[in-house]
C-alpha cells in the first residue's frame, strides 16, 4: 500500500492542507477559513480527517501529519508559546492533535518549515548555508547554517522582516519604526503605493503589474527592493550564506523582483562577493512541503526518507 | 608529566602567544610584532619554539600548538584564504607550520575561537545560542547557534562591524558607509571624537575616561553605544540568542559600555524582550584561550577534553 502524510500550513487567514504520497506527490488539497484561536484546532482536525478520508478512498495510507504555524513554535515538544495572528498563546498543538485524531503529528514552524523544503525540493537543493526570506504580507527567513535550520533560543530565529533597515524610518505595524516589513512586505508595498497617490485598491502584485506604466508603482517598488537588498547585505554580513531564496507571494513577481535585488548589491556589499540569489520554485507551497517532510521524519519508513531527499518536482 | 599546548593569537600589529598546561593555566606569555607576509610565519615559528623551550625547562610536554587569525580562514584545511591585515592570500598556513615544527597545529578565526573561549571559559559558559561581539579596532562577531559556531559558506561569516546600521551614513574605512565599525569600533570612536574637536592624541580608551566630563566624549560615545545597541537589534530579530557578549578592548570600558546598550535595547525591540547582555570575562585573551582550546582538541588526551570543559578562571 502506498503511504502519505497530510501536510498543514496554518496561516492567519486561512489553512491549506495537502495529501502527499511517498513518492513525492501532491494528491489533494483542501482549504478552510483559520477561525481564531480553539476553533483554528478544530478547522486544522476537520481538514486532516477529510483529506485522510480522500486518501483511504484512493489506496493511500496516511501514517502522519505534519502542521507548520507561524509564531514562536518548538518543533521539539511541539507547543506554540505565542501566534499573534492565530490567537494562540502557551497552546499544546500537538497534544490537541495527536489525541482526537490518533495519528502521529509534527508541529513545526511555518517558514522554517518552507526552508527545509527549499534545500530538500526546491531552489536550494543541497545548499548548507542559505537563507530563505519569505516576502508575503509580513516578512520572515529561515536561515540555515552548515545544513541546520537556526531556531534561535527562543524559537524565534528568524524575524527578518523586523531588522531596522532605516532606523528611526517609517513605522512598522509592529509598533518599531524603519523595519524592513514597513517597506518591503506585500502589506507595505499596497500601502505605501496607496499612500503615494496611487491607484485605490492596488495590492502588491497590482503594483508589480503596473510596473513600467506607472511612475507611483516603479517608486514604491524601487523603495521596497532597496530595503530589501539592504537586508540581504546584512545577512550576507553576519551569515555569510552561499544563496539567499526569495520565496512567498510577491517572489511570484519573479525578475521584476530578482534583478533589481541582484543590482543593487555589489555597491552594497563593495568589498566582498554577493551570494547568488535566487526565486524560490515553490511559490507559496513551501510551507506545506515543509510540513510534509517533517511528517514523513515521524515515520521509520524508509521509502518516505527517499520521498524527502530524492529532487521532486513538485505541483506548484 | 603534565601537558600543554601552545596558543598563538596573530594581530595585524602584535602576535600574542601563551603557554596552557592542561589543568587550564596559561603559564608563559611572549609577544612580538608582526612583520607582515611570510615574516610573520617565521615570528609564530619563533614564538611556538621559545615557548616550547619554556614549557619544556618546567617540565611540560607541548602537544600540539594552536594558532588563530584574522581573515578568511577553514579550520578545517587549515588555510587561510585572504587576511589584509597580515598581507596572506590563499597561505597553507597550517603547513608552514606543522611542517617545521613537527608538532600538530591547528589553524582557526581570532574571532570565532574567542567565541568558543567564551562558550567553554568564559561569559558565555554554556550557553547554545549566543553573539559575541569583539569591539576592537573594528568590529567582529562569533555567532553561535546551538552550540556550533557559524563559519558560513566562504568562512566569512561574522562581520557584524559591516552591517549596514545608517545607509548612506559616514563613510568606512572599508569603503562601504554607515556601517557599525564606521561608528562604535574603538578607531571610529577615537577618529569621531577628534573630528568633532575632541583634544588630540585621544583613544577610544581616552575617550571612555572623559565620559561625564567632556560632552564631546559623552555625544561621541552614546552615537557609537546607539549604532551598537541597532546593531544588537538586527542581530536579536535575526539569531534570537539567549546572551550577548561584548568583548574586545572596547568592552574593558564596563558598565560604561554595558548599561547604556542594556538601556537602549527595549525601545528598539518593542515586542520581544531583549537577550541578555553581558561583559567578556576574557578581555582581549579570548583569541588566545580558543586557540588552547582548538589546540587541545588536536590531542586525544582525555586530560586535555576535561581542561577545557572545566569551568575554568582565567588570568587575563
Amino acid at each position: 500500500m502506498t503511504t502519505a502524510v497530510v501536510a498543514v500550513d496554518v496561516g492567519g487567514t486561512t489553512v491549506k492542507a495537502s495529501v502527499v504520497d511517498d513518492r513525492g506527490s501532491r494528491r489533494y488539497h483542501r482549504t478552510a477559513p483559520s477561525a481564531g484561536g480553539d476553533d483554528t484546532v478544530a478547522v486544522i482536525r476537520t481538514l486532516i480527517d477529510a483529506l485522510r478520508a480522500d486518501a483511504l478512498a484512493d489506496g493511500l495510507d496516511v501514517l502522519a501529519a505534519g502542521v507548520v504555524t507561524p509564531g514562536l513554535v518548538d518543533a521539539g515538544t511541539g507547543r506554540v508559546a505565542y501566534a499573534s495572528n492565530l490567537g494562540w498563546r502557551d497552546l499544546d498543538l500537538r497534544a490537541a492533535l495527536e489525541g482526537p485524531l490518533g495519528l502521529p503529528v509534527s508541529v513545526g514552524h511555518d517558514v522554517r518549515a518552507a526552508g527545509r523544503a527549499e534545500r530538500h525540493l526546491g531552489a536550494a537543493r543541497g545548499a548548507g548555508d542559505f537563507v530563505l526570506l519569505q516576502l508575503g504580507t509580513g516578512i520572515a527567513a529561515a536561515v540555515v547554517t552548515e545544513g541546520a535550520l537556526v531556531s534561535g533560543a527562543g524559537s524565534a530565529a528568524g524575524e527578518a522582516g523586523h531588522m531596522p533597515v532605516y532606523p528611526g524610518g517609517e513605522p512598522c505595524p509592529c509598533g518599531k519604526r524603519g523595519c524592513l516589513e514597513a517597506y518591503a512586505s506585500g502589506a507595505a508595498i499596497a500601502r505605501r503605493y496607496r499612500a503615494a497617490g496611487g491607484r485605490d485598491g492596488a495590492t502588491a502584485r497590482g503594483v508589480a503589474g503596473l510596473l513600467g506604466r506607472d511612475p507611483i508603482a516603479d517608486q514604491v517598488w524601487d523603495e521596497a527592493v532597496t530595503a530589501l537588498a539592504l537586508g540581504v547585505s546584512t545577512l550576507t554580513m553576519v551569515l555569510d550564506p552561499a544563496l539567499v531564496v526569495l520565496g512567498g507571494g510577491l517572489a511570484l513577481a519573479g525578475d521584476a523582483l530578482l534583478r533589481p535585488v541582484e543590482r543593487a548589491l555589489p555597491e552594497l556589499l563593495v568589498w566582498r562577493a554577493a551570494p547568488r540569489i535566487r526565486l524560490s520554485t515553490l511559490g507559496t507551497t513551501g510551507g506545506e512541503w515543509g510540513a510534509a517532510i517533517e511528517a514523513f521524519g515521524l515515520t521509520a519508513s524508509a521509502r518516505c526518507v527517499e520521498a524527502w531527499s530524492r529532487p521532486v518536482a513538485p505541483a506548484v
